[in-house]
C-alpha cells in the first residue's frame, strides 16, 4: 500500500492517505523557536528546549496514537471535519499533507470547501505561523463554522505531566480580541508568555479545555464544535486551551485567507506589565504586525525558501536514479540539520524531556551538516570540547541550556575522546579554518584549566593509551560506542541503569575491539593533523601508537574469520565463534576493515565477507548474530532486548554505513551500494507499510531477521544514522572527499554506473564536477581535468573563487 | 444535579450518572496489592509501588479525563456498549456504580442485557478479581460478543511514559489458553510478571494494542469490537495489551458468571522458567485456581467484609443525623485507611509516581488509623524515626520501598521533629504500649547511632529549643507545616524548587510562630509523658521551656487581633494587620490557640474571631486573608498561586480542624460544629456539581473567596484532611478521648444535640457510651457512670475485657 510520494520539485514528500502506518512528522524552525508536526497537524511547539519551555501540550503513546496539537475543527451544518483528517477523522473528499523544508502543507476538501493550512516558523522569529485558505469549490454559497484549537503545556514538559496537585490550580490567560493569551507563571518567576492569534474579527473565543471539549469527550468530538458555538470560557487552573470560533460565508468560488499566530514572548523583568495584573503585549503585538497579512507571511515563507536553497547549494548531485538524488540533495541533508537542531532531544520517539547532548553524538551528528554551517560546527566543536575532563574523558552528555557536563551521567565511555578527533578534522578539512586548534577551551567548562584545542586532541589520543587492558587493548569502561555493551555492570534490579551503574571496574579486563579500530583510524588521522601542522615528532609518536594498536588487533583482536567485539570483565571472548550468542558484531568489523587493519593479510576482506555471510539481511545489516536469546548478564543491555530489535541483532542503521565505507576500502562498490540502497528511505517506497515510519528520513533502527517482524522502522529521524549514511554515500561512495589541500575525488560505484554530476561548493570556489565511469569500474580515478587542465592525482587544489568544470574519469 | 447517593445499609456510596463532573473514584486492596477505580473502571492496579511496579498503563489528564483501565465492551448485533458507560460512552438503559470498602461494583444494561462487575483485590493476594455477571433480561435469546481489554504498563511508569526509544521494542507477552502473560523484561532484571485471566474458554485473544484497536482509534471504538472478531495478535514491543474475547449466548432470564483475574506473580531467580522461554507460570495457576468458581470468589469477598466490619467496629457512632453516622462510621475511616495505605502516591490528581512519604504527613496521617491498626502504626512510627537526624532535624520525605530518607530533599523543614511526638503519644494513648519507647531506633538509618524513641522524642523537643531566631520564636528552615511558606528561597528561576533551593538561610531571621505552637502543644505532651513515666526532672524542664515559649508568643507573637504568622528573612512581620496582603493566616490561629496561649488574656478568643471575621467562608475556612495577588519574592510558593487556590486564600482542609479543636477548647460547640460541616462531604450532596470530586472523602483544597469559582475542590483522597477531620470531630466534638489511664468523654457539640450514642473498643474492654445533653449545653460532664457506677471526673479507666454500659449526662 503507497500512503504517499515525492515530489522532488518542491523539495516535499506528499502524503495522500492521512492513515499512515505511524504518524509522519516534519520539523518547523531553524534556530530558537522549533515545532514537530505530523501529517495530521499533531505534535507541539517549543522555544530552545522541549522540556523545559514547550508550547503545547502533547501526549506521547497515546490512544489514539498522536493526539494532541494545532487542530482546526469545521461544522458545515452539521458535518464536522478536520482538514488534516485528525482529530474528527472524518473520511475526507481529498487530504493532502505536503512536509517541504521546514514547512508543512495541509489540505482537506469536504463538502465543496477546502481548506488548505501552511505551518512553518519564519526565520528568526518566535512563532508558528499557520496560513490558511478557505476556498468554496461549490456551486453553493456556504456558510460553515470554524474553530481552532490547542492545549497549552505549562512550560515544564515534565513537571506538566507529573505534578498536577500544583499544575490544575495555576493555569492562567488573558484574553484581548482575537488573541488569547497563555500566561501561566507569568506572575512570578517567568518572563515569557505564549498566545494564540488571529487576524481577523472572532465570533468567539475558548480558553477552558473542559468547557471546550466535555470532560469526557474525545478530541474527535469537543462538545462546543458539535453545539456550534464558543462558550467563551476562561481559563483558571485546570487545563488552559485556545480555540478561536469564527463563523464564515463564501460564495461560490470565493477564497478567504486567515492567519493564526502561535507565539512566544519574552520580556524585561522590570517590563513584564501593562498595567496591574495586565501583561505587556507589546512585544506581541509586533510579533503579530510582521505576519498580518498574506504578503507578509509569504515573503517569510519565501525567505524560509531561499534559507533552504543555499544550504542545499553546497553539495548538490544529478544521477540517473533519483532516488539517489532526492537523498543526496534533499533529504539526507535536511535530516542532518534537524540533527544538529535537536540533537536526541525530540521526535515521535524522543519524549523531549530525557537526554542532553551526546559527547559522541555530536561529533558524529558534525560530518552530516558541517558544510552547510560550518560556523556553527566550530561553536558547537568548542561547546562539546570544553566538557571534557583534564585526563582526556568526558562528560557522556551535556545539556544544552547550560553547556555543561551532565553529572548525572558522568564520564567513562572510553570511545568519546576519539570522536573529538574525528569532529575537528572533519571541520578543519571542510572549511580550511586551522584556527580553531589555537582556540583555549576549557576543561569541565572551567576556563582556569583550558588549553589549546588542538592539546585536547592531544589529550584524547592520549587517553586510549593511558587506559589500556591486559591485552593491550582500549579498556572498555562503561561502554564504547555501543552504550547497550555494558561489561562493567552486572545488574539485576530493573531500576538501574546499565549506564551509570558501573559496579564491575576494579579488576576488570573488558576491553573493546571497537575502539581499537577507532583508535587507529582516528589516531591516523591525529598523526597526519600534527604532520600538516609540521608537528612531525608528534605525528610519529602518535604513528607508532597506532601501529602498536595495528598489531595488537592483528593478534589479539582477530577471530579468525573476523574481528573479535571485546573481552568481557573475566577476559573472556566478546564475539567469537567460541560463543554461542552473539559470535560477530558489526563495529568492530566496521571499525578495523575501515582502519585497514590487517589489510594485508586479508583481514578485511575476510571480515567484511563474514559480515556478508552472517548479518547481512535483505533490509539492512544487523548488528549482531546469533541473537542473545537469554540475559547475559556480563554483557548487560544488549542482552535485555527481544531477538532482532535494537542493539541485540536490530539492523542499527547508524552502523551500517561503517560497513560501506569499509567496502569501498576493498574497492567493492557494488556491496557498498547494495548496503546502502538497502536502508536508504528513497528505496523504500514499496515496503511503506512493513518499514512503517517515514519514508523520507533515516529511523535509528529496523528490525533484523530473528524479530517478529524483520523491516519495521523504530526511532526515526534523531539517529547519527543521517550523518553516517550522508558521509558514507557522498565521501566514499560517490567519493567527494575534502582533505586539507583539496577536494579529492575518489568514488567507489556500482560498476554498471555510467557516471553521475557533482555540483560542489569548496572554501569558496564552484565545483561542478562531472564523473564518467565509461570503462564500467567501481574504484579509481584515471584522469582528472579542472578547466580542461589535467592535475595529477585525483584531488582538486583549492581554488579561488569562481566557477570550475572538472571533468573526472574513472578507469 | 444528583450523580448519586448514600447507601448506608451497604457502606457504599452509588453513583447512577456515570459522567461525575470529575471522575469519582474508589481504592481496591489493602496490603501489598492495589488498585484505584473509577467509576466507570478507569485507572490501575499496582504491586506495593505506583511509580516501580505498575500493572496497567494510566494516562493522567488525558482528552477524554480518566482514559484506560479495565475496559469491557459488549457487541450486541452491532451496538457497542460498556457496562460502565466510558469506554463507549453508549447511553445506557441503565447504570450503577456502588463504591463500597475496598470493592467497586459496576452495573450497566442495554438492549436487555446486564452485565454487572464486581471488582476487588482477595486479601492476601496479588490479584484483582473481576466478577462479571450477564444477564438476559429480554424475553429474546441473545447472542453477543464480550471483549474485555487492559493496557500493560512496562512495570515502571515513568520510565514507560518517557523511555519510548527503548520501550516500544520491549514488550513481550506468552499467550496460554484464557490466560494472557505480560512478561516484558522478565527475560533479564525481573523476576515477576502479570496476567489477565478468564475461567472459561475464549473464542479469541489480542495481545498487541495496535492490532486490537487500531492506530487511530479511540478507546470508545477499538477496531477489533466493530469488526466483531479478535485478531488473536501476539505483541512484539510496541504497546502490549490483553484481551479476551468471547461470543455468548443466553436464553431469555438466563444468567452467566465470569471471573477474570488481573494477577501478579514473583518467581525465585532459579525458578524462573517451565522451560526454554516459557515462564514457570506454577504460582500463576494456584492464584488462579483459589478464585476459579463463584463460590470462591464470593467467599473472598465475604471475608472482605469482615475485614472491615472489624476494622469500622473499634469507634461506632449512633446519632440522629445519619450524615454525620455515615462519615464518623464509615467514609472517614475508610479514608484514612486508604491514606495509611497510599501516603500521598497515587490518586487521580497524584500520579503516583512523584513523592516519597513524608515525615510530617505520616506522623500526623497516624492520628486517623491507630485506632483500627495499632500494630502498624507501631512499624511506621519506629520507619519514621529512623529517618531522623542525631540532632533532632529530620528527613523531609523517605521512600517507603527503602524505608530510607530521601536524599534529594533532605531536611531543614523545622516542624517536622514536633510531629513525631504527636505520634508517638497518640500511639501510647490508644494502645497503652508504653514500651514502644524502649524500642532502639537508628538515626538516618545507621544502626550503629541507634538511641531509644524516647530519646527521639527528646532530642526532638530539643530541635526546637536549639533553633530559636532573634525574637525566640522557633526558626522555620525550608518550611514549618506550610511547605510553601518558603521564607529562606529567594527564587527567580521558575526550574527552582521552592523546598529544596534554600538559598538565603545565612543571616536569615525567618521564625515561625506556628511552630512556637506547635512546640507549646506537643512540648506539653511531651512533658506530661515524661511525668507519667516518672521523669519529673525532665517534665520540669520541658515545661519550663514550654512556658518560656508561650511568653514569647505572647509578646513577640501578637499582632494585636490574632497571632502572627512569622517573622520573614529581614525580621518583618508575616500575617500582620501592616501588610496589604496575607494580613492574617490560619495557621498560627490554630495552633496558638489549640495551645491556648494568651487564654487567660483573651488571646484565644480573639483570634478565633478574627478567623471567623476574616478567614470564614460558605465552603470552609481560607489559609489567608486577603489573597496574594502578587509574587512576594521573599514568601516563596504561597504567593505563586493564582487567589484564592491552593495555599494562596484557598481552603486547605488539613487545617480546618485545628480551628475546630480550637473553639473546642473555648467550649464553642456551635462554631466548631459549623466548620465541621461546610467541609465535611457528607454535607455537601447537594453541591456535587460545583463540589466536582467525590462527595464521600475529604480533598485537599477547595477552592476559596477569592478564586474564580468558591467552592470548587481539588486533590481529593490523599491528604492529611482525613486523619485530621476524624481526630477533631470524635476526640474534640464527640469528645471521646484517649488518655494513657483511660477515655476521657469531654463533648463540645451544638448546644441544640440531645445527645449520641459510641461505641468504642478500648484496650480490649467494648463501650457502650450513651451521651444526653438534656440541659442544652455545647459543652461540660455533670456526671459519668459505668455500668451504673458513678465515677469521678469525666474519664472512662482502662477495664478488663468485656462489656460495659456507659452513661455520660453534660451539663
Amino acid at each position: 500500500m503507497q500512503y504517499g510520494f515525492f515530489d522532488d520539485k518542491n523539495k516535499e514528500y506528499v502524503i495522500t492517505n492521512p492513515a499512515t502506518p505511524f504518524p509522519w512528522i516534519n520539523y518547523l524552525g531553524n534556530e530558537d523557536f522549533f515545532g514537530l508536526i505530523s501529517n495530521t497537524a499533531g505534535g507541539y511547539a517549543f522555544y530552545k528546549d522541549a522540556k523545559f519551555r514547550r508550547l503545547n501540550r502533547y501526549r506521547y503513546n497515546n490512544v489514539p496514537m498522536d493526539n494532541g496539537g494545532r487542530y482546526f475543527y469545521i461544522n458545515d451544518g452539521g458535518t464536522i471535519w478536520s482538514p488534516g483528517w485528525k482529530p474528527v477523522k472524518t473520511e475526507l473528499d481529498k487530504y493532502e499533507c505536503r512536509h517541504g523544508l521546514s514547512y508543512t502543507k495541509i489540505r482537506g476538501e469536504k463538502n465543496g470547501i477546502a481548506a488548505e493550512i501552511t505551518f512553518f516558523i519564519p526565520l528568526g522569529n518566535w512563532a508558528e505561523i499557520q496560513k490558511m485558505k478557505l476556498t468554496n469549490l461549490s456551486k453553493q454559497t456556504k456558510t460553515f463554522k470554524l474553530f481552532s484549537f490547542t492545549e497549552w503545556c505549562l512550560w515544564n514538559a515534565e513537571d506538566d505531566q507529573n505534578n498536577l496537585q500544583r499544575n490544575l490550580s495555576t493555569g492562567e490567560v488573558e484574553i484581548d480580541g482575537a488573541t488569547l493569551y497563555h500566561k501561566t507563571e507569568y506572575k512570578e518567576r517567568r518572563n515569557h508568555f505564549a498566545f494564540y492569534h488571529l487576524n481577523d474579527t472572532i465570533d468567539g473565543f475558548d480558553t477552558d479545555r473542559e468547557s471546550f471539549m466535555g470532560l469526557y469527550n474525545e478530541f474527535s468530538n469537543p462538545q462546543v464544535v458539535t453545539e456550534g458555538k464558543s462558550r467563551n470560557s476562561e481559563a483558571h487552573g485546570w487545563s488552559p486551551i485556545a480555540s478561536h470560533y469564527k463563523e464564515i460565508t463564501l460564495k461560490p468560488g470565493e477564497e478567504k485567507d486567515l492567519i493564526f499566530i502561535l507565539g512566544y514572548v519574552e520580556n524585561e523583568q522590570d517590563d513584564k506589565w501593562e498595567s496591574y495584573g495586565i501583561i505587556n503585549k507589546s512585544k506581541a503585538k509586533s510579533l503579530i504586525a510582521k505576519f498580518d497579512t498574506v504578503d507578509k507571511v509569504d515573503q517569510a515563507l519565501a525567505e524560509l525558501d531561499t534559507y533552504w536553497t543555499n544550504l542545499l547549494s553546497i553539495i548538490n548531485i544529478e544521477h540517473e536514479d533519483d532516488r539517489l538524488n532526492r537523498m543526496v540533495n534533499i533529504w539526507n541533508q535536511y535530516q542532518c540539520m534537524v540533527t544538529f537542531n535537536m540533537s536526541r532531544s525530540a521526535s515521535f520517539f524522543e519524549v523531549g524531556i530525557g537526554r542532553g547532548m551526546g559527547f559522541r553524538d555530536s561529533n558524529q551528528d558534525l560530518i552530516g551538516f558541517v558544510h552547510q554551517i560550518p560556523e556553527r560546527a566550530r561553536e558547537r566543536i568548542i561547546d562539546i570540547a570544553s566538557t571534557q575532563f583534564p585526563d582526556g574523558g568526558c562528560y557522556h552528555q551535556y545539556q544544552p541550556l547550560t553547556k555543561r557536563g551532565n553529572n548525572a551521567i558522568g564520564g567513562g565511555f572510553n570511545d568519546d575522546p576519539m570522536w573529538l578527533i574525528l569532529g575537528v578534522v572533519s571541520y578543519i578539512k571542510e572549511s580550511g579554518d586551522f584556527s580553531i586548534l589555537d582556540e583555549m577551551v576549557p576543561f569541565d567548562n572551567d576556563m582556569s584549566l583550558a588549553k589549546s584545542l588542538f592539546d585536547h586532541l592531544t589529550i584524547s589520543f592520549d587517553h586510549v593509551i593511558n587506559n589500556l587492558g591486559p591485552n593491550g587493548l582500549p579498556l572498555i569502561g562503561r561502554a564504547d560506542w555501543n552504550d547497550c555493551l555494558n561489561l562493567n555492570c552486572f545488574s539485576n534490579d530493573p531500576n538501574e541503569s546499565f549506564q551509570t551503574t558501573e559496579n564491575k571496574t576494579d579488576g576488570s579486563k573488558a576491553e573493546s575491539v571497537m575502539i581499537a579500530g577507532l583508535f587507529v583510524m582516528y589516531g591516523t588521522d591525529y598523526a597526519e593533523l600534527c604532520r600538516v601542522l609540521g608537528k612531525t615528532a608528534e605525528a610519529n609518536r602518535a604513528l607508532k601508537e597506532v601501529d602498536k594498536m595495528k598489531q595488537v588487533v592483528r593478534t589479539k583482536g582477530w577471530d579468525g574469520e573476523w574481528y573479535l567485539r571485546a573481552y568481557d570483565y573475566f577476559g573472556k571472548k566478546v564475539g567469537s565463534n567460541e560463543n554461542d550468542e552473539g559470535k560477530i558484531f558489526i563495529e568492530s568489523q566496521g571499525w578495523c576493515a575501515m582502519a585497514e587493519i590487517g589489510m594485508e593479510e586479508g583481514m578485511v576482506k575476510k571480515s567484511l565477507d563474514a559480515v556478508k555471510k552472517h548479518l547481512d539481511t535483505p533490509y539492512g545489516i544487523v548488528l549482531n548474530n546469533p541473537a542473545f536469546t537469554k540475559y547475559v548478564i556480563e554483557y548487560g543491555e544488549i542482552s535485555t532486548y527481544p531477538k532482532g530489535y535494537k542493539e541485540n541483532a536490530g539492523i542499527f542503521c547508524h552502523n551500517n554505513p561503517w560497513i560501506m565505507i569499509a567496502e569501498t576500502k576493498l574497492g567493492r562498490g557494488n556491496e557498498a551500494w547494495d548496503y546502502y540502497s538497502k536502508i536508504c528511505p528513497s528505496y523504500l517506497q514499496d515496503i511503506q507499510e512493513l518499514h512503517k515510519v517515514e519514508p523520507y528520513v533515516y529511523c535509528q533502527m529496523i528490525a533484523g531477521k530473528d524479530a517478529y517482524k524483520p523491516g519495521e522502522g523504530k526511532n526515526s529521524w534523531l539517529s547519527g544514522t543521517a550523518a553516517w549514511n550522508f558521509y558514507a554515500v557522498v565521501q566514499y561512495i560517490l567519493g567527494i572527499n575534502p582533505d586539507y589541500d583539496g577536494l579529492e575525488i575518489n568514488p567507489c560505484i556500482p560498476n554498471e554506473w555510467k557516471g553521475y554530476k557533482v555540483k560542489r561548493k569548496f572554501r569558496g570556489a564552484n565545483l561542478y564536477i562531472d564523473i564518467q565511469n565509461p570503462n564500467k569500474v567501481s574504484k579509481g580515478v584515471k584522469s582528472l581535468t579542472v578547466n580542461g587542465k589535467q592535475m595529477k592525482g585525483n584531488k582538486i587544489p583549492v581554488l579561488p573563487p569562481g566557477d570550475y568544470q572538472i571533468e573526472v574519469m574513472m578507469g
